[in-house]
């Protein structure tokens, strides 16, 4: 069953009682979410997803699969923001850290990512990579008009028909909208197998939806796992007292009171350097749903050990405005060999007392020894705990971290589905491009310069 | 000559205003650090570092590799904090993005990180790594005995010792304290190549002694251009009306100007991925040098355009928390090759507009956009320009950010060379481990558990 706990022992005892305090905002956030009556409602169509629709879409991808006449060696995902970062959070963790660079084939097709910056380094790096594989592209927009995505796609697209003539085709799949926009049209015309970014979820509420599903199908991961444990956490959260329910609203209202408090960082330390890209995609969750009307705590990641040894001084001894959430899997093992402290002859590099302990367990100790330093300095610590990092572990802690993020923004009293303040910086840009119906903006612009 | 300035149009006019109020206290403080007077005057060796030892240990480490007979195409680094950061800043930058896994040799070899974290994953793959090439090992350390790269140099060194037998000591190379420590025995007892870590400079100002300068020459990178660029740097700060004293002194002064006036965050943003872990070095740069006492700005790195789809939300609308400074190469390319926005024969996708533009120039103009939404969402931004990302340009930017970071150090009352902080935190770990001597702290931390 779902394990999944939530330690708050190290937390300051007042934030705790601050905390439960809480109970009942949260419980009547959790019943508007469920009951989709809260704010944003129509963007709620992640809530009970798998058992909706994203079990019927596994088996819509599964079967294409199977009819799917192309060889690849190699996955290129075009996207940015929501559109990318839940297919990276897991191809990294499950793949071998060098996947692309080993002779050997590695269990996982290695993904690599374009579309979510405009680096020309970076994309001619990447368009030499693709010229020694055989890669297949998925380019995922629900618009098609975010610059990023569509300027990469562009340089992808011709590079590809140069590259594969008419068989390019059935070498791109395009993610976006079921009837509008660029890319839809683009799609047709070119008549690309295609996939559905639905209406109503956000791109960080998206990872269960064919944004995050097409991609981890392709590489081989067990998409099927992962959305069971997705509609696992939904089963528990379906009585509110199960034990899952009480973790996703106890997050919640530690969070809820930290801002309270006037807290304005909350810094994520993890302990294992794949985990970087589900912080990432944790970073945006937050980071976009509750960061509005001057509200919300900014989220921050720690690598561990890492980290310690370049923000450690300030976590210790700086201003005290964060919290740390440490989330610590049990088994953090992705590989089944296991590599323990060799014993020596001699004892020159005076590091007896290690040998034969595993270097994974040391790694936990140091966490915990983390958790108490900090605390000790005067910043409040949770853990929250998962069992491992498998597909079925990582569908049921993603489904987790969402819930608990839209009770908390409700909490908060914001909408944590929309995203406003992304539109000035696209607006700026389009303006100082030069795209047609920006002119007015485009003045204004050019007098900072 | 240096070419590097600070933009402060973006910036508030009251911080801007009150920064220049600061300039006496600036001016002071440099002074104090170049008379070495200052609060850590013992940890003050990197200032004039290329004239008083650098450009000598650069003739050292040449005449080294001509006499090195061991062929290599991979170097592994064994280090933590400082001791790696500044070369990882460099060996990312420099090589390209695939370089481990291109078929195609690139024109720098490979650098690759060890002991900067306890995951066995981690270390489970850099072994595959390592076995696919003939790698090099340069461990880094001051004293030896610090837990993650001494475990994982335990088991780099027995893996070498299996591989290469005898000859493995011909491939380890030992950065280390000039007479007292763990490694520095065994290097003795092993007969390692070795080099100094200086007593007198912290790891954070390190990058251009042994700790940076022995992996980047074997990686084959300018060195020489480094240290001129740093020298550069210095020669302009002799006297205090040069432009680059004026751009040292500026930003101190608008970052201690944000710090009195209650801002707690500063946002780091840069336009090009693989400037990453140049922000990582800075971000443990400033950290550690003003993360104390309950004072500094929490620093935090933001990458264009990516992260704008995760935090430009916050950035735009959440808590006025922060400053933001951006970090600008005017030109940031690092290959030949230019990529531009192909033309097509529709416009499906809605870009005309930006056709046979060059994708770096879009990037440009967003980060321009950026800087505009964030200032008029009231976030106080600073542009500090760089001419580009070539060696010589690296050494003058490093350079200018250390001494600038130290002014500002001691403007805020602290010293701006020790970090007491992460003694915590390796305190508890050895308790913990049961490291003989830390017997008492250990009984108190199980408490906790």
């Amino acid at each position: 069953m779902t394990h999944m706990t939530l330690d708050r022992k190290l937390y300051s005892p007042s934030l705790n009682q601050k905390s439960d305090a809480l109970k009942s905002d949260a419980l009547r956030a959790l019943q508007e979410l469920q009951d989709k009556r809260c704010a944003g409602k129509e963007w709620t169509g992640w809530y009970q997803w798998p058992r909706d629709r994203g079990f019927k879409l596994r088996d819509d991808i599964k079967s294409w699969q199977k009819s799917l006449d192309v060889k690849f060696d190699l996955i290129v995902v075009i996207g940015i923001g929501g559109s990318y970062l839940g297919a990276k959070a897991i191809a990294d963790l499950s793949t071998h850290t060098y996947s692309h660079i080993r002779r050997e084939p590695s269990a996982l097709t290695p993904i690599v990512f374009a579309g979510h910056n405009m680096s020309e380094s970076s994309l001619s790096d990447l368009l030499d990579l693709m010229a020694e594989h055989n890669p297949i592209v998925n380019v995922i927009s629900k618009s098609g008009t975010t610059t990023e995505p569509g300027v990469a796609f562009r340089v992808i697209r011709s590079w590809m028909e140069r590259r594969y003539g008419a068989e390019a085709q059935k070498r791109i799949i395009a993610t976006t909208d079921a009837q509008k926009g660029a890319l839809r049209r683009l799609a047709q015309e070119n008549q690309y197998q295609t996939f559905e970014v639905p209406d109503d979820v956000g791109g960080r509420y998206s990872v269960f939806t064919a944004v995050g599903l097409v991609p981890l199908a392709l590489a081989g991961f067990d998409i099927d796992a992962f959305l069971k444990g997705a509609d696992e956490v939904f089963a528990a959260c379906a009585t509110t007292d199960s034990a899952v329910t009480r973790t996703v609203l106890e997050y919640a209202m530690c969070r809820t009171a930290a801002w309270q408090a006037g807290k304005v960082i909350e810094v994520i330390t993890y302990p294992e350097p794949r985990m970087r890209n589900l912080v990432e995609w944790l970073k945006q969750l937050y980071g976009e749903s509750d960061g509005k009307l001057g509200k919300g705590l900014f989220p921050v990641s720690l690598e561990c050990t890492m980290d310690l040894h370049s923000l450690g001084q300030y976590m210790q001894d700086g201003v005290r405005s964060m919290i740390e959430t440490f989330i610590m899997p049990e088994n953090p093992r992705m590989r089944s060999t296991r590599i323990s402290v060799p014993v020596t002859d001699n004892n020159i590099d005076d590091i007896q007392y290690l040998e034969n302990k595993h270097i994974d367990d040391i790694n936990a100790t140091a966490m915990f020894a983390t958790r108490i330093a900090h605390a000790e300095g005067g910043v409040p610590a949770l853990e929250l705990r998962i069992k491992d990092l498998s597909a079925r572990t990582l569908g049921q802690w993603m489904t987790f971290y969402m819930i608990s993020c839209a009770v908390g923004g409700l909490m908060l009293g914001i909408n944590p589905f929309d995203q406003p303040g992304v539109e000035a910086y696209k607006k700026n840009l389009f303006a100082l491009l030069g795209k047609p119906g920006f002119e007015e903006r485009s003045k204004t612009l050019r007098a900072f310069s």
